[in-house]
């Protein structure tokens, strides 16, 4: 008799990974400065601040999944994406650590983000570190130091998203120096869509894909992230904050330049909206508006074909089945989360 | 008849190493996001707040010369070594914009720190940038990505100096918790001789010097460093306030733990010293008795047996002789500044 296994789901996808790169990420983690392996570990949720084990909410663990699952598209076992896993966890940690100083950002997953618990000097450091030890690690990894092209191309998109995102926020909400749909796309691309393809990418490489492949989950990777950040986006104004662990219309209080804004910016339904952004005993007025002047449907429709192209490029790439279908059952889970 | 011509002086080294090096470097930060470009280019005394063109003073360039002199001294064309040049630079930069963030310092060569100028956040943003940059770079330089290694290392080194200088100032001044000579040289040996030693290797190793050239090169750079940092740490209180562009004794003002301080604070003349410190207006008289302490003579004592010991190393390897009696040169110089 043979029982036919289920495929996992994305959340036993994403949970295998984690448990297969958390032991090194944690020996890199170790065997940093003492004070700042507390503020990493603080910020992956496995402490409080002081030192004492927590196991507090990390991060879902997308990007570590994807280099792993990048390594296994490859043919190859899982774990020779474990050194790209543990690289770009700790540049997501790093960028985290530095954005929430740049936007102001007091929270991240329900706790004090960690300039406000440790004074933004220590959080600059913290950041730092991050980022060292993650060049350390490719450089340092077998077979690494030949992708660190990878990462330090992924590295410099992020920065130059991450300063469009801070710009966009000193545009005006009309006229002809209003953010363009193509800026926002652009912008995207660079903060979170670099990082999610280089993740893929780098697994890739690691798992001994020829340069095309490589190539192909780079673009796909990029895809997702920007259908990522549209959903993002959508959460950020309409989602529930019970699951977001943010306020409801969080991004409208802040006046922040999302798409759902941008496209109801340039709707003729707009009228009353830019008074609105940035004052949040409005918030609930300015989400109805932007619903209204389409920017909701809109920025969905704009995550679908996002994810139908990181669809359609893994489609074309010659990879093996079983992390394939993982990859596309992760990259449904992630366009329609919490939707 | 026969010229002889004398050797090259510091400067002249300094200035030929600059020149050689200015067109890369503008390349590379021409490349960044226009907004990071102007707070790089601002950083680098090449424009003002606005991107007006400035020729503010840049910084001696150091750690470019002795890349280009590693580079020479494995037998190289000086141009072999500018890419790690520009590294260690993007580098070096990088570390004095996060650094001033963390240390509170609103000044860098007599003009607003990046900080200052352009906001926190922004600062933060440039100095990852910067970062970034340094590691693609090399990344993508001609047989680069084999001594991305040497970079990260000294990455790791440089972040573990700062932390340790950052909590260096909550010790306590008296007592076993007390910061030791010890410490401070391994603090000094992160924060400054690793970046030093990294740009010499760095060059050299582009230059094609073999592995064990490298080793010792790096290893006579971060004896430069620390001797270089023991000089700073005097300058830092008896140094003219019209050469170093620095308040005198500041210092003592700042309760910095500088290697004169922590010698004075282990005598038995210290007597009031811990009294003293981070009081503006009790500077001269903690001046006064540091010196009586023998905590300048300890420094100056201390920086010429690290001289002697990147002398003693550059003896020993097996280098271009032009190249090697400029790095003696330039040693000589940094050892001996404005003392």
């Amino acid at each position: 008799m043979t029982t036919v296994q289920a495929p996992p789901r994305a959340p036993e996808v994403l949970a295998r990974c984690r448990e297969l790169v958390r032991p090194a990420l944690e020996e890199a983690v170790g065997g940093m400065h003492p004070w700042v392996a507390e503020m990493a570990g603080y910020s992956f949720g496995w402490c409080e601040v002081g030192g004492a084990p927590a196991a507090a909410p990390g991060g879902k663990g997308v990007r570590q999944a994807l280099a792993v699952l990048g390594a296994e598209a490859a043919g190859a076992d899982g774990r020779a994406g474990v050194p790209a896993a543990v690289a770009v966890e700790l540049v997501h940690a790093f960028s985290l650590l530095h954005d929430d100083i740049m936007d102001g950002d007091g929270t991240r997953r329900r706790r004090p983000a960690v300039w406000r618990a440790y004074g933004t000097g220590p959080a600059v450091l913290a950041g730092d570190a991050l980022f060292a030890l993650a060049v350390e690690t490719l450089a340092t990894a077998a077979g690494g130091p030949g992708t660190l092209r990878l990462l330090s191309a992924a590295l410099a998109d992020l920065v130059r998203g991450q300063a469009d995102d801070l710009l966009f926020t000193a545009r005006p909400h009309a006229g002809p120096q209003r953010v363009t749909p193509e800026e926002y796309r652009a912008m995207a691309e660079g903060k979170t869509g670099a990082l999610l393809g280089c993740a893929l990418a780098l697994g890739a490489a690691l798992g001994g894909a020829p340069e095309a492949t490589v190539g192909v989950l780079a673009r796909a990777g990029r895809h997702l992230g920007i259908a990522f950040q549209l959903v993002d986006d959508v959460l950020g104004i309409w989602g529930d904050p019970a699951v977001t662990g943010k306020p409801a219309d969080g991004d409208l209080r802040m006046r922040k330049m999302t798409y759902p804004v941008l496209v109801a910016l340039g709707s003729p339904v707009a009228g009353r909206l830019p008074a609105l952004l940035g004052r949040p005993e409005r918030a609930t007025e300015a989400a109805a508006l932007v619903e209204a002047a389409g920017g909701r449907s809109a920025a969905l429709a704009e995550a679908r074909t996002h994810t139908a192209a990181a669809r359609a490029l893994l489609a074309e790439a010659p990879l093996a089945a079983g992390a394939a279908g993982q990859l596309h059952t992760l990259l449904d889970h992630l366009a329609d989360r919490e939707l």
